[in-house]
């Protein structure tokens, strides 16, 4: 196949019974921090809880189309199983995901809801793939690629279709890249519709395969993929999605885990979205002001929203203590019965929460009659903390904030 | 006025240049959970995060349109203080909103950042209300109620005519009640469209001023309002609001905070969407099978998603040991170097992550020799928790589990 400007759309039309035509959404709050117009394109609602079943979905259909209804097998612990077990399972066609025998429980039990058959094996990534081809050549399956795949990036591509339909004087479009099958797939589906609409690729600062395969207009292969951005901690990219992406594609610019992290939060907080790292590095991209968004449409792509929800708990906490929205101090006070008392009144009367008290003896330059205590509270944000600090100074306390 | 059809059409097109035509979602996820098809009306995602700002936005207009165009002045530490100070800056008009003086920061803040002068006074909602009626009295200012005035009911109420514009088939409306504002217009508004459609109130069992109203045939104020859904934490509902909801609403049923904050919880994971908890109410009523879905279609209005994100730590955190995602238990072993390496090195083998370790020498029974830890891990599930703690065993540790 070549993937010219029928292969997106006739993609788009096997995917229309399969998927949502996800909303994008004009964001206010985003477009002032950044300068002209953000939109985001919301993925992370997509059936599957990410893009991901764009590709399976079309690749699926395609081979059903040729007389081909083999079962199918995938390795995964993220995106592409939910995918691809969806899209089977909606097709009829029976699937087997492998998985590391680490996944996440949550993960196994998605992909088996969507009926596939879950295989567990190994701890990583290259045992996974060597157990899913195995099976292909034992079981005459047909082995399902996340990205190096040209009607994988077909199925991707269709997110662009749906851009430049609903937001036809678009500027720019801004797409995570892992393997490069979601960038690779938008950037030619767009670009042959639209030349003038500039596309650009981000990834984690730790798992920058594709931005080097850009910079040295061929393929990289990293060492390293360390991110908190699973989605698209790749090493390898694909060698297709690679001469795409240096085809089409202007530009690949890279994040800090911080910066991902820091729109997680806000997504949670201004939009009522919930985003998984690899999703929110797009919208990264825009507020770290690494894309010049003045004056322009510019859409981020939030690709998924799987994030399991003890990780958005510690953003959450990372992101209160950023803030000044939770602060920790010592307080050395005399070791005798109603000395804590004294002090948690006055933590009270500030309207400040307790969180943790913990009494610590082992201080060095403590008087044999004191004791100390790290107390961690919740305060309204850096001016209420200020004053709580200097109440309890004010009341003959020692008190020394701990970062 | 009288609350007709025309009077929420009417609100309809004042409305349309400033609100949000929110989405309605089919959820596959609830509708497996509950039974019948249930869909999702996302006005957590309105502008400003709820929707006030529909009733806000309907008065401020009618004003105008009555060629009223006084100051408006609102008491509100909530979703109506943002509501009117969008809509007055959207129309030009000068708000001033009076909140406690423990009102969260970041809600000043955002109340502020629509254009508003905030005065902030007392603790409690009276106070408050005393001092806007005192503005609004001294400064010849307009006072805006957050429920009981028949053009915000109106305002309120078209979201019942976005529901059977986008669901022509629908067949309940499940709403949440406070003050009665919302569940009143969007009852007056579809009953008098489609008499055949149930319109359901839900309330906090803590806050069920309207549930005992419905029942009484009469307005019930109530002495408590105690709840976690501070939006529907009302003790006196509306006499406008609590007529409309005994003429035209259906039923009225309660929710405790438990399901309030399981419902919040599978938003998140399973929608993508963050919702307060007066806003996934109508969600928790659902799927605590208080509303009859089966073979029905079923709307649950997501009223609003301004939830502190610090609340939505505690609710994650909550969720997680209900689920046995975190565990804590105690362990005894002897006081000398290296025992706490062995211990560690099981729970690290058995891929269970230590959240806090914390040596307690004030344990009964204790050897003179001994020690006891009390460790905290994050597990994949109640399958790995009981895996572990045999493992612990087995190389000689006694464990308690901690609850």
């Amino acid at each position: 196949m070549t993937l010219d400007r029928d292969a997106f759309e006739q993609a788009a039309e096997r995917l229309a019974p399969l998927i949502h035509h996800t909303e994008l959404d004009h964001s206010v709050t985003f477009s002032k921090m950044a300068g002209g117009n953000v939109y985001l394109k919301c993925e992370n609602r997509q059936r599957t809880g990410s893009f991901k079943i764009r590709g399976a979905g079309n690749k699926i259909a395609s081979l059903i189309g040729r007389g081909e209804r083999n079962p199918v097998v995938a390795s995964s612990a993220g995106n592409h199983a939910q995918g691809v077990a969806y899209a089977a399972s909606r097709f009829g066609i029976p699937a087997t995901i492998v998985m590391p025998t680490n996944a996440p429980i949550a993960k196994i039990q998605a992909t088996e809801g969507y009926g596939a058959k879950v295989v567990l094996t190994g701890t990583c990534y290259d045992d996974t793939y060597e157990e899913a081809l195995r099976i292909a050549r034992d079981e005459n399956a047909t082995f399902l690629h996340p990205y190096d795949d040209e009607e994988v990036i077909a199925g991707q591509g269709t997110i662009g279709l749906e851009i430049l339909r609903d937001l036809p004087g678009v500027d720019t479009i801004v797409v995570p890249a892992g393997g490069g099958g979601l960038l690779s797939g938008v950037a030619a589906a767009v670009k042959q519709m639209n030349p003038r609409v500039r596309i650009i690729g981000v990834q984690a600062e730790g798992a920058d395969a594709i931005a080097r395969s850009f910079r040295a207009k061929k393929r990289v292969v990293t060492q390293y993929a360390r991110t908190i951005a699973d989605g698209i901690a790749v090493k390898a990219p694909g060698k297709k999605t690679v001469e795409l992406i240096n085809e089409y594609v202007d530009d690949v610019v890279t994040v800090s885990d911080t910066e991902i992290a820091d729109a997680i939060l806000l997504l949670i907080e201004r939009c009522k979205q919930v985003v998984e790292p690899a999703g929110a590095s797009s919208l990264a991209a825009i507020l770290s002001k690494k894309i010049d968004t003045g004056s322009k449409r510019c859409v981020a792509v939030l690709s998924g929203g799987n994030i399991d929800v003890s990780f958005i708990e510690s953003i959450i906490e990372r992101g209160l203590v950023a803030r000044g929205r939770r602060i920790k101090f010592l307080v050395r006070l005399l070791d005798r019965p109603g000395s804590l008392i004294s002090l948690l009144s006055i933590i009270a009367k500030d309207g400040a929460n307790v969180l943790t008290v913990e009494h610590d003896k082992l201080v060095l330059g403590l008087n044999p009659n004191e004791t100390s205590v790290h107390i961690a509270c919740e305060v309204g944000g850096k001016d209420h903390s200020a004053r709580l600090l200097k109440d309890i100074e004010a009341a003959g306390f020692t008190v020394e904030i701990e970062e």
